[in-house]
């Protein structure tokens, strides 16, 4: 840590952001911004410039720390959330965000120490995924809300609409962590053996070198990220792809499994029904499978096969020897407690 | 109105976010997005594409209710002045928005005809100046926050910071309603001849076009908006540029004038301390001004010589006789009440 950040954490601790002000925070925001060197503008005017040739890829999301941050949450890892949600977007498209615009809504009695690490969790997972944050600005609010903008670009972007018959369905991780992660944060269960399922809720992590990296390959032929769950991504598929799945090997994570066991909860609401997980649910052409999991294996990934696409567009899933229909209901916001 | 608007209407009335649910909203917010013709990925993926070439021009801001809704707020004027902020940003540098990224947080106890004015306003308000929503989201949220980021073009963005000595310093309107509106929104001071005060703090206008006709021109040397007051851009164009200021002329709505008197408020804080009048505030060589000028007449505006820029950096205005240096404060976030 540097002697300045430590100057700064130092006259930001323990004071609230009505005590610091507006022009503390945005002076913290303005000096942390890349400048764009063929800009005309310079940092911190009213609009940025970003240069550009073609088509670019734009995506965003927003962050409300009622919704978005379990219990115990740290202002860091809700930075690095709000960008891992846009990010992951990224990679379900194959595109490389390049750039981050971000606004912020504050509430007066945060303190500035924790400000600034919201702000250092938002830069630096920025720049963990390629990307640096060029402009942002500041609004009091009620909550901690954080919107962000991603812009960026992608030879051939993966559409939701191409799943065909026949092609198997992968994703790139298991499922189920989230699930069980939050449901031992909500009832403080934060036992060592859970820690996978709990850094699963807060530190989550998109998977944009796998969806590049499959992207340049052009062997999916569909791709969603799980941000609502995978069920949701397979009613979303089916949608947009006119296809059904059959899936014949959920990814069950072991741990989850577990916790499922411990607690006496549903394991096919942990698995599909879950949200966040941030990985990718891809449909690739049967011959082209080898291919794909071997370029995921050199990234030292896995690529998944949990079933295959039907002409049919029912959604069916078999676990523990049931089957099970999949009804398109996944995490939604606005949903009946 | 159409009949499907209105029965889209007649199911939304008295049903909350909650009972609608999310995939209604959600439904909602597709129907109504811009397809990009030259885009791979449809409406509703998970990112949009946006043609371009050469430099883009980015603008953002997030409304929040509790601090940006004064009192009496309808939802249609919420969406519509979330939009006027970014575009405002966007006629301060003379850059035309072509499209608008807009994430919403609601709260599920906002009615389903809520919901639809304010997403009408922002849709209304978009192409009202020239651009179109092209990607939409919805979260949950305590408050109606509304996160807006612009995507547009300029041949040559005007900057902060190339106003000179001996500039003309000029603004597109007069100051003093948004401050005076607030007072009476707050004290309930809704008589009919207030009324333009009122109206310029619930249906805020940007001055796109006269930014744009400025810029075409290329007769500004340096230009903002006046989100946060008069005294605010003044501080900003000063630190940016290098000068000073000598405000002889300050531009003093004569209604706001009528009401600082009626209500004792006072008239320096009302002119250069209110903010959202969403004015431009633009340097212009002496030799340039009439022609300047004669360009906003053709659009039915006004450019008012207010004073001009000076080669030390202090900041004055001249006011009923007396002369007052202006420190920079203007309205800020996250201060004091």
């Amino acid at each position: 840590m540097s002697g300045e950040v430590q100057s700064m954490e130092e006259e930001a601790r323990d004071r609230s952001l009505v005590e610091l002000g507006e022009d503390w925070i945005l002076s913290k925001i303005l000096k942390s911004l890349k400048p764009i060197s063929e800009g005309r503008l310079q940092v911190g005017d009213d609009a940025v410039e970003i240069p550009s040739s073609g088509l670019l890829v734009v995506s965003g999301d927003m962050f409300f720390a009622s919704t978005d941050a379990p219990p115990g949450m740290k202002p860091r890892q809700m930075g690095s959330k709000a960008i891992v949600s846009v990010v992951s977007d990224f990679a379900a498209k194959a595109a490389q965000p390049l750039y981050f615009i971000v606004e912020l809504g504050l509430p007066g009695k945060m303190r500035g120490d924790e400000f600034l690490e919201l702000w250092s969790g938002i830069l630096e997972a920025g720049r963990d995924y390629g990307g640096e944050v060029v402009a942002g600005d500041t609004n009091q609010a009620l909550e901690i809300s954080i919107g962000v903008v991603g812009i960026g670009v992608s030879e051939k972007p993966i559409p939701r609409g191409g799943a065909r018959p026949g092609d198997i369905l992968a994703v790139t991780g298991m499922f189920g962590k989230t699930y069980t992660g939050l449901h031992a944060a909500f009832h403080s269960n934060l036992e060592e053996r859970w820690r996978p399922l709990l850094d699963a809720i807060y530190n989550p992590r998109p998977r944009i070198r796998e969806g590049l990296a499959i992207g340049r390959a052009r062997l999916a032929t569909a791709s969603i990220d799980s941000s609502d769950g995978l069920e949701a991504c397979l009613f979303e598929l089916s949608r947009w792809s006119g296809v059904g799945f059959e899936v014949t090997d959920p990814p069950i994570d072991p741990l989850a499994r577990e916790y499922v066991s411990a607690y006496n909860l549903d394991v096919v609401e942990a698995v599909f029904r879950g949200g966040e997980e941030y990985e990718l649910v891809l449909t690739i052409p049967r011959e082209s499978f080898d291919e794909a999991a071997s370029i995921l294996k050199g990234l030292g990934s896995r690529l998944i096969p949990i079933g295959e696409a039907k002409p049919d567009r029912s959604i069916v899933a078999w676990i523990d020897g049931k089957t099970y229909h999949l009804s398109g209901r996944g995490w939604r916001h606005f949903s009946h407690p």
